[in-house]
């Protein structure tokens, strides 16, 4: 049997094709053809194309790497294991997904490149609708404990004119590692929303983002641990910027120097989005004149462009 | 992008290849890249091994179909379904692996064609430790519905050795469709356990086999219709054959005739196991005396040969 792996990307090639004698190799074959074959009376074209190639994947696989029935029931425990630990809080399958890359491939797939249109990233699973509003200025913290950060630029298209009254979504961790949603006790925290103003311009005070893991005390936090990885997230501040007649971009900043940069638990860095936070020392007046006492401070810019919509 | 389908076999192409531009593809073998190397410190080698072909499949099933996020949101509620029905008495993601091929790829894997050995093919989950006793000739219905079936054969190696002593676990459904523990009231019928004489040879009185669904009211049910599959299983009796010496062989014969041969809903059947059942007409003689009035009944003859220890 030759082991393709399947993509042509550097990297991405089996370093060992077991031998298997033709007969065997044909056995797997016919199997192959028949599961294939069973969903040919699906008559719903996209669902057909997406077995039969969830098929082909799934067995170039098991055959790629010979799995044993051991292993086979390991694969099984792990899915039970996910599917106990999920709940309307807890969704381990999406965290699954996303220590493997598979979040931010489709991501990555659904958002092609635009001229120098922002790049966007993972949504992450705490997004709230219904945030409050705040004014140019406000503070979006609402009481979450953490470093004040001042966050300003523009929002713009792809020809560089400002697009106001853009709807700007931000959120973010506290500086312990927390989203509010996370506390279970109905606080709204760390999370606003704002429009741009006629120049498409906004400004806005948060905190400066922290690092913080991923949920790993359940069967994906098991994987990480067993192969070596972080659960850490890169410390971020989430976006998502709305403008009639422009994609939505749904996206992240991250905080240059950050530790995690390189190992990102779910992938979501890109470096067009890494930016520079400049750590202001206690007593720096502060941009729009508000009094921090003794406490340090950041600032940080982030021009924000969007492509057309169906682009 | 080039897009292959990663296996060499017939029937497992892809039919459309999407067009992405180069730089579009760049960014997403980038991300497949990062991915991989996140496992590049995993210490245990087959895990390492398995993690990173998992990705590779994953990602080019993903890059093939071009998956939307849409779709990506209704896998993750397949799985999150999977999760909930998934108790101590249904394992929805063994149907999943059974009605994708994959546990049968598995086991055709693991159990490799030696000679003339009889071949394996699905376990199923209705197996149960601790069956009743028989003696040749004796009778494992228990009182489960169905009409009588004789069943005789002999035990040999691969040499045509008889095997002594060889011990012949067998099990299958009702005539209406269910096995023992399906009732949920402690019954044990239609499943025991006998072996063979000196000369290899056993013989017992079961029931002739009927199809039935594998449970479908759950997500991979929903999948089968939406794919416009059957949920039926090919009529079937199992067997597990065990001798010191010897593999273990964990098989089913299948009716010659049975409407879902060509259709099993989990790809168990080899040309190899489909026997004759002969259907008796009331009142012909028993092979062995016993009385059955005005019922019909049939006799299938099955001689299994074992495989050697660690072919």
């Amino acid at each position: 049997m030759t082991t393709d792996p399947g993509t042509s990307a550097p990297g991405e090639h089996a370093t060992t094709a077991p031998a298997v004698p033709p007969e065997q190799s044909e056995r797997e074959d016919e199997l192959v053809r028949r599961v294939l074959g069973s969903f040919d009376g699906c008559t719903d074209q996209r669902l057909k194309q997406l077995m039969q190639a969830l098929v082909r994947h799934l067995h170039a696989f098991l055959r790629e790497v010979r799995l044993t029935e051991d292993e086979w029931g390991k694969a099984i425990e792990f899915l039970t294991a996910a599917g106990d630990i999920t709940d309307d809080k807890r969704q381990e399958f999406v965290l699954l997904s996303d220590t493997l890359g598979a979040s931010m491939q489709t991501i990555t797939m659904n958002n092609e490149a635009h001229g120098d249109a922002t790049e966007s990233t993972v949504f992450g699973p705490f997004f709230v609708d219904g945030s409050p509003e705040i004014e140019h200025g406000g503070d979006i913290s609402f009481g979450a404990s953490g470093e004040p950060c001042w966050v300003e630029g523009t929002v713009t298209d792809t020809a560089g004119r400002p697009l106001a009254d853009a709807l700007i979504e931000v959120w973010e961790a506290d500086a312990d590692g927390l989203y509010d949603v996370q506390y279970g006790d109905d606080r709204t925290a760390a999370r606003a929303h704002l429009h741009t103003d006629h120049e498409g311009r906004y400004r806005f005070w948060g905190i400066t983002p922290t690092p913080y893991p991923i949920p790993h005390d359940g069967p994906v936090g098991k994987m990480l641990k067993a192969t070596g990885r972080s659960p850490m997230r890169a410390s971020h501040l989430h976006f998502m910027v709305k403008h009639a007649g422009h994609r939505t971009l749904v996206t992240h900043i991250f905080v240059r120097g950050d530790e995690y940069l390189a190992s990102d638990s779910v992938f979501g860095v890109k470096q067009s989005l890494v930016k520079d936070f400049t750590r202001q020392e206690a007593g720096t007046p502060t941009p729009d004149g508000r009094e921090l006492g003794r406490a340090t401070w950041s600032k940080v810019r982030f021009d924000i462009v969007l492509a057309p919509a169906g682009s």
